[in-house]
């Protein structure tokens, strides 16, 4: 070969590698920008604290050695990308839910309260969900184990100057024609004058098939094109039940995910937002069993996630996050130090919600004493009396004098209106709005397990976002919760 | 050109582009693995609240508008790479800051209190810094607001049963022949007994450069080998100032981090561990304004690494992390509900620890009356009495009666002895063995700015890890604290 055929072999090959090597990045980059299978799992009132103390607590349930050997990370934990997100909102620092799930369905902060408007309540902003339905035709599924109308699942379907305005989110849900709706029963269905068409006969109407009973939930297939599941058990609020509480024949919210997947799966893409409701319920009631037992079923929905993912792995993109912290939930309290005893949550037998309704109603009702009261607190949430303390599941579980007056205190307000005035800011500092018998055992139960709250209200700590799947290198780093949403927009391309 | 020239030259084509794409590949992982020049900047008792709070603090200071927009990061907030570390020690989940510093500067648990030793207290673990400098001939510096044989630093040169074997840290400090040390006083620079050689001619003897005035430390030069530097103006406990509290003399740890660098900057490459510690002790005694000092103070400090690695991008790696979460802190409050009124928090002039030395310790010996006292608390703290309303910095710095009454109780008990005892559990769970009136001015104030602690010590959330720079990406997802130690040695090659 001559000189100028080397030159021209030499020339001819930089010229391929630039080619290549160019080429590669944008099939690398086009690989990563289209997931066809996205889930954003939202962890309500879900943060750093929440999540691992079910991971510690589920470590400390294993601990028989006197060497700590940590937590069992939930699976989300492992994810490969772990970032966080700011969650102020245009109101405050400790933010709600409306406006949270607004910043990250739609990129735009706004007042506490609003959903997917703006501060004036006069511009509506569309969401990821109704933009991948419109632009991509993706199907979508809307999954919660709260009020299929509250306001993290009406984030990604209506458009409201108030999260209240039930009936109207109901309206929307049935207008966005999303293909699966999945959790707790609508809240005011015939409207806040209870004068308005039942909202389950204007899903029927928009061409929606509702079931309520899990017979009827097994049956849907795929082939019911747009559906509407209502848990046939309903607990607080017709929502659905604490994990802690939840029956054996309850669906649980990996059910619900199980069963979405089967409806709306189909080779254009879907984007399914499955809400763990309850774990902010359980935060505002300071009920760390119940936050705990919520958090893993969570983690439980999107392990069904993962599976999916598994049989699509270059396809599919899971997120799981939260949308802001509740109730100041710390690994650690004053009163024990450097100390802590989350085995002792597992003495918790039920949440507060159902202590509530089963046992303090009753109470009332019965005129019952307060000794006859904590035979049933020690049964159901471990706390024995000094008196019993042979029979405690826990040394840790005996109550001092001081926490038997503390209790004494609220049963009497509980049972008999107490002394006390109710409204009162100390005693909202103390039982915040709540039965003050149960959130004192609540208070007392945690406390003894080294964990404590500070508020019954949201906090400003940032939430975490796992991400797995085509496209989790855009969600490392520390940025705000709007980002969510764009990023997302980048990744499909959608705007 | 017949047919074999063009067979040829696709041939070698394909052969350099696979050469040239797998060569790129090694020269990619090549450069991520050996960051020449490594800081890490340690947060003691920080975590996600503490710079939270901070960010969103300066957001709240510039707020003009009805709308809010959001806290103003701090710079590591910005770091491409932003992971999480579980925290936990062999002793508990809210765990030591000897047994967390052993964990990510050797990789190993163990029980709270112990420095780079086995739970038995009988394998050493060597650590990071001192095989960056034995392996690699890294030069090392270790700078802390705190004691420079306090556990933080300490982890990084000793090896101890005890944390508080304070003058064997120091002659392993002397022992390390790290290049530079910078910051607070020797803690028993004579031994327990008093009895030993002084710590500081050990220094010198060991060939140390040992000054203790800013003009010394302000000559210092590469020329000086190896430096210690401890600051002219020492404050509590001999630690250096809270930011809160330096005068403008005072060096910064800012200044320690320029002068650290000057000194072991180097062509082989150096680590510096930099330690702001008094975060934690702010977080301990629940004062939220000298947190937000030193959390910004540390942002400072890492600003000064940030411009080095302006000059030598390739060659830097910083990593931002905290070793627990101090305190239980919470941008929330249940008496403010969702509101936050962080501003409130401009109005503190000085930090409980000042205020103790210059203020409640002269009400002792003055026997000053709550109402002379509360005249200081006005101008420091801005929490004015109900009566003076129309002088407060800011409405919702005017006390409520009960506040008032907490207050007087709380001096009283301080001034006087009070009539309760000081070591009860219930005191304890108040002030945290603290001076009660210093510390329920903190809390008054914490809780009318929207914040609040549930404890006293150390909690169990994970930890923040940002990262900037050459091998950043292998800081990415949720891990154990552990894991810091095994990526800085994957990326370095040392073992």
């Amino acid at each position: 070969m001559n000189k100028k055929i080397v030159s021209f072999v030499l020339l001819a090959c930089m010229v391929i590698c630039a080619f290549v090597t160019s080429f590669s990045g944008v099939f690398a980059q086009n690989e990563a920008s289209a997931p066809k299978y996205i889930f954003l799992f939202v962890g309500d009132g879900m943060s750093y604290p929440q999540f691992q103390t079910a991971s510690d607590y589920l470590g400390q349930l294993q601990e028989s050695d006197d060497i700590l050997s940590g937590g069992i990370p939930l699976s989300f934990m492992e994810f490969p990308i772990a970032g966080s997100a700011t969650t102020f909102d245009s109101t405050s620092f400790a933010p709600d839910s409306a406006s949270t799930a607004t910043s990250f369905a739609t990129g735009h902060k706004t007042y506490s309260g609003i959903i997917n408007m703006d501060e004036s309540k006069t511009i509506p902003y569309e969401t990821i969900a109704e933009k991948l339905k419109k632009q991509l035709n993706y199907k979508v599924g809307i999954i919660t184990s709260v009020n299929l109308n509250h306001a993290t699942p009406a984030a990604f379907y209506a458009h409201q100057p108030s999260r209240g305005n039930y009936y109207e989110i109901g309206e929307e849900l049935v207008a966005s024609g999303f293909e699966f709706f999945g959790g707790g029963a609508m809240i005011s269905p015939t409207g806040k004058e209870k004068d308005k068409k039942d909202i389950y006969e204007v899903m029927v109407e928009g061409g929606y098939k509702v079931v309520k009973t899990y017979a009827e939930a097994n049956a849907v297939t795929a082939a019911d094109e747009k559906v509407v599941i209502i848990g046939e058990t309903l607990a607080d609020s017709n929502a659905l039940s604490y994990e802690l509480d939840r029956a054996e024949n309850e669906w649980s919210l990996a059910d619900y995910v199980r069963k979405g997947i089967e409806v709306i799966n189909n080779e254009t893409g879907f984007f399914m937002m499955v809400e763990g409701g309850k774990i902010d319920w359980a935060c505002h009631a300071n009920d760390a069993g119940a936050t705990i037992g919520d958090t893993i079923a969570l983690d439980d929905a999107v392990k069904v996630a993962s599976e999916f993912a598994a049989q699509h792995p270059e396809d599919t993109l899971i997120l799981v996050t939260g949308d802001h912290e509740t109730g100041g939930l710390s690994i650690g309290f004053a009163g024990t130090r450097y100390d802590t005893y989350l085995q002792n949550l597992a003495s918790q037998k039920i949440t507060y919600a159902r202590y509530d309704v089963d046992y303090v109603e009753k109470y009332i009702e019965n005129k019952t004493s307060f000794d006859e009261a904590m035979v049933d607190v020690a049964e159901l949430f471990g706390l024995t009396l000094p008196a019993n303390a042979a029979s405690a599941a826990q040394p840790t579980l005996v109550l001092t004098n001081s926490e038997v007056a503390d209790l004494e205190n609220a049963f009497n307000l509980s049972i008999n209106g107490g002394t006390g005035d109710r409204k009162s800011y100390q005693e909202y500092l103390m039982y915040g709005g709540y039965e003050p018998f149960s959130i004192t055992i609540n208070h007392i139960l945690n406390n003894k397990s080294g964990l404590s709250f500070t508020s019954y209200s949201h906090t400003g700590l940032p939430v975490a976002v796992f991400a797995q799947g085509n496209g989790e290198d855009l969600f490392k780093g520390y940025y705000d919760n709007t980002d969510i949403y764009f990023k997302l927009a980048e990744l499909t391309g959608v705007n």
